[in-house]
């Protein structure tokens, strides 16, 4: 491929962003590239739709298919379910209305097609006597008209995508899903067909091969995957596997179009994608980004932009808890920025107002809300009490003076006070009616929590289009850490999935990656974490979370044995921890380690189910979209007991 | 069937919750009855687990099978997943151990049994190369061991109960599910294997009927039905249909077992019951109680206990919006009572604290907690701002005087004067850099919301399980008309699924059938709803909630006709609602109020995605156990537009 496509490419992406061309200029333009495109090429709409916003989904495709025509390009493909827009919702089964919707937007982007051939997903209503009143399908746009539509067969019933939920699945050899595209025989596959792979797949999801079938029945000479995928660490590798070897399998090209943008917690990763006919990856768009990508299935010179770090195949190997986090630290960084970026544009708001208290966690989500929707766009708010210490204050003043943002700085005494004093009279009241107080500091610790978070949500009230930010960390969730209506609350919690020692990684790898190096002080990332609202009676300081919970070190690895490994207490009990590489613990510390994790884990449910919106950023996390637990569960034993135990019980 | 059967019922109920019985004195009772229990007898353990808590249900499994044998009964049976606790939650994919620890204490248990058979629901591994690890499975105990275990077939993918998640299914004929019970052929099913039933349902689930494939190649007497259904308004006739249908059809006697309980938002009603193979309904256990229900198939003459009004067939009929909630506050009372109660029981949790405004939503939270944790364990705070009005105080208080609860007032002036002082300085440093300041009073007034809270919270920090109460209801769940970590937050919201026109019924019945009448002074059923937060600038009184919303009686018919219809604004505009029979309405303000509804439902999904766990009451509502919806699809449009319009802008 003439490398200038890229030049031109780069230009309409621009166009698309910020509509910076006229009409007249970019038929100038157009012609200026005419030369230099292949009679076959093929736009690849790599492209972020709004879940449910209809409309301003169809009027982003139809300025995606005017340059197509104004280029001349035959064939433009976009991701599944464009038109409606991934990840579904109940708003398709509450209102019919939105599919009449669809349907109708559909028609109209039809009668816009002129010489430009475009195959789009949308969802479409199934009028038969079927459980599901909807289909999850790719219409064929031509000539002022649907050619076709092509109904998905092979239905998700994922943690975080569930087809089966919305959609009838129609039966693969029921309908012709060929088309004419780049002068052959295109056939169509959607989503995950590829998933249900004989040769690659050790479990089937379904008794036939979806793409088997169309290729030994419908003899495409390529084919076209409409899809939206979820990002995951290790489902690049998958994904990669998955459609190189079905194009080795059946000796056919494959172009791969994604969807990109996130969704409240999931995130698209774009980079979609040409296979030839050897398994050969031949062409690969950006990550992270919409993209209006040209190809030319017959030239197989085609670009191939880089992925971050962290959708590279050696990730996908990890055994072991490492705390190497640098080949997963750009693909973190990117994730967590496109989501704050789409929640933000998606849900209409504009500005952040955050705590700035020094420590690790309210740092970094300065940086990234800074680097997402502009440091103009970011308020910090130091918010001292008596037991914020003056080095934490400084730091969180030169932090935002690094990073261009806004800052002031409200110490919050007078408040702690009269609100505290309210308590004393309140409770030695009550106690005339109620017995069992517990008279501990931390009622009056999470007075501070409190009223930091009700100053920004103060702010938000005040400040249009303001969201205020939950800084807790995903180490802190596992552990119910958190202050209910304080730390805790926020309008997005953008590190809610990120444990605190692959924080302190990225804080290092943002100092170093960023354009403007060392934002971040040095004092943030030596210092040792607390939340600075209580004092540790033992050394007279602030109490360090690490004193309250375990070491981070060991705490994180019980994380990652919990997720990745499946682990429970009498798993890890025997294994070597890395923190025990360096420093000894007895095995009675150990056991108390493990039984507070899960005992603190299984009372934490109650607050994960109030976590404010959060990206997922780990290969699995808890946010409610994926993990499903019953708060009344907050009683069971995550231990084995022997069975002599409970026969003794059960005969007692 | 002798009716002294159900005075040893009684008793044993007794035993069972308070143990009041030594093992001598069960001996005695034994002796006292056993002439009148019949050689065929059979015990319906009617019994409320804790999901995930195996110990807990094994040793509660213990006390009730030792019973049957004290009393010399040979069959108990146990509802579908008992010893694991209906709902599931994850625990089961991220806990290998768990499903161990069931699989144990079925082993233990079994070892108890010697003359009764036990036939009980659990969770068993799957060593199969499946694509599921587990099986919904129900173990036939006798003589000390396990005699066989039946997999469940017919999985279910609903909206609050997804067995498909975690279970592989089984096939129908792959297995013998005869067991002997009262001298017949028993055979088991599991859960809905009746919803498939041919004659009955519309659209199958499966295509074979788990049903009918067992009676014809099995051919069992009469048929065993372990389940766990969720209490649904409409539910109850459903059941009955299915089970009375299914009966007739393979004139074949049913014995339905099954749960009863709250766990988070879900409620089972218990209602156990017997269809001889007429499908006449033979036996039924109380609803919303546990109950050792002893029944003979052989004996047509049994106990049916009444269901609570509100599940019986006429509320099924419902196609008009009513405000005549009478047929359906019983069920109502019911649910949300079990829930609050199985919330704090199984959570651990004893007392609750909880603002008194004086208004509709406090007062009917207030009389439920005391009815269902005890008023020892309630505290009202009446919490009055320089707003709220001298009758508001003295309502709060006098209705804490009725029920007994303790109260206390605590003024908020001082904290409030102090914040927004705070506030006041604080803006006007922001204002430098930051422009769009609102000025308006809702910041204000928030923060009375807000102070309320952290007193709330503060409460529940100091004294021993003690939980706030989230006290908001659904007709402003729908508007997002609560305040974030104001009103809206809680440990609990027990109203959160109750329109406010249904809370007026509500508090007016349970003035009438309590125990203790006309708890509820009239003057707060006579006033119209406000949250005293804010003046009306217009009428200098405090701001009315319909004055900044819309008339209740209109809201709520808004709400049951998207819930029940799936109607949307073009379906509702030309219908006449209930209100507008007796108050005329103009087309422009019932569009407006139309439009506002939807506008405020679509912007509010943030708020549902953080309120605190709340019972499900209605037959369908917003809590996210059941309604999944995407908070950055608020762009929705919900109203169906001119195809031409579409045309016209797509050609723009």
């Amino acid at each position: 491929m003439d490398k200038k496509i890229y030049e031109l490419s780069e230009l309409i992406d621009k166009d698309l962003a910020e509509n910076i061309y006229t009409k007249e200029e970019k038929f100038k333009l157009a012609e200026k590239y005419k030369s230099c495109i292949p009679e076959n090429a093929m736009v690849l709409a790599q492209a972020n739709p709004i879940s449910g916003n209809i409309k301003y989904n169809a009027l982003k495709a139809k300025k995606w298919i005017e340059w197509a025509e104004i280029l001349g390009i035959k064939t433009i493909v976009f991701p599944e379910a464009f038109l409606m827009g991934i990840p579904f919702g109940d708003y398709l089964l509450k209102f019919p209305v939105i599919v009449e919707e669809c349907c109708e937007w559909m028609n109209a982007l039809a009668q816009l097609t002129r010489n430009t051939k475009v195959i789009i997903g949308f969802v479409e209503s199934n009028n038969s006597d079927k459980n599901k009143k909807y289909y999850n399908s790719i219409a064929v746009l031509a000539n002022g008209k649907i050619e076709k539509t092509v109904k998905k067969s092979l239905l998700l019933n994922h943690a975080e995508l569930n087809d089966c939920r919305y959609f009838e699945s129609s039966p693969i050899d029921s309908e012709n899903r060929i088309t004419t595209a780049s002068n052959k025989k295109a056939g169509i596959i959607i989503g995950e067909d590829t998933e249900n792979n004989f040769v690659f797949c050790d479990k089937n999801l379904s008794p036939v091969d979806t793409v088997e079938t169309i290729i030994k029945e419908q003899h495409p000479d390529f084919l076209i995957n409409c899809s939206a995928s979820v990002t995951r660490t290790k489902k690049e590798q998958l994904k990669h596997n998955m459609l190189s070897s079905a194009a080795i399998k059946f000796h056919t090209p494959i172009v791969y179009v994604n969807q990109v943008g996130s969704s409240d917690c999931l995130s698209f990763d774009g980079a979609s994608r040409v296979y030839d006919a050897d398994g050969q990856l031949i062409y690969r768009a950006k990550s992270y980004e919409e993209q209006f990508f040209i190809i030319d299935i017959f030239d197989n010179e085609g670009q191939i932009y880089p992925l971050p770090k962290g959708l590279e195949k050696a990730l996908n190997l990890q055994k072991e808890f490492s705390l190497n986090y640098e080949p997963d630290l750009e693909r973190t960084y990117k994730t967590i920025i496109q989501s704050i970026r789409d929640y933000f544009k998606k849900t209409g708001f504009k500005r952040a107002c955050l705590g700035l208290s020094g420590g690790l966690d309210s740092t970094v989500c300065a940086v990234l809300l800074a680097d997402a929707i502009g440091k103009e766009n970011v308020f910090g708010i130091s918010m001292p009490s008596k037991i914020t210490s003056l080095e934490s204050k400084n730091d969180a003043k030169e932090l935002a003076e690094n990073l261009g943002i806004s800052f002031l700085e409200v110490p919050i005494k007078e408040i702690y006070d009269v609100i505290r004093e309210k308590f004393n009279n309140l409770f030695s009241q009550m106690e005339k009616n109620w017995n069992f107080r517990y008279k501990q500091s931390y009622t009056n610790d999470n007075i501070q929590a409190r009223t930091r978070a009700t100053i920004l949500w103060g702010i938000a009230n005040e400040f249009e289009k303001c969201l205020p930010i939950a800084t807790s960390d995903k180490s802190e969730a596992y552990m119910g850490y958190a202050t209910i209506n304080g730390d805790m609350s926020g309008g997005y919690a953008p590190i809610a999935d990120v444990t605190k020692t692959k924080l302190f990684a990225l804080a290092k790898w943002m100092n170093k990656n960023r354009e403007q190096k060392n934002s971040i002080p040095q004092s943030i990332i030596d210092k040792r974490p607390g939340a600075e609202l209580a004092i540790n009676p033992k050394t007279g300081k602030p109490l360090l979370a690490e004193e309250a919970l375990m070491p981070y070190e060991f705490l994180d690895e019980i994380i990652w044995r919990v997720e990745n490994l499946n682990q429970s207490i009498n798993d890890m009990i025997n294994i070597e921890f890395l923190y025990e590489k360096t420093e000894p613990v007895s095995k009675e510390q150990k056991l108390e380690w493990l039984e507070k994790f899960f005992h603190r884990m299984a009372a934490a449910g109650y607050k994960w189910s109030i976590l404010p919106p959060a990206p997922i950023v780990d290969e699995h996390s808890i946010n409610s979209a994926e993990y499903h637990q019953p708060i009344i569960s907050s009683g069971i034993n995550y231990k084995k007991t022997h069975l002599e135990d409970k026969i003794a019980l059960i005969n007692d």
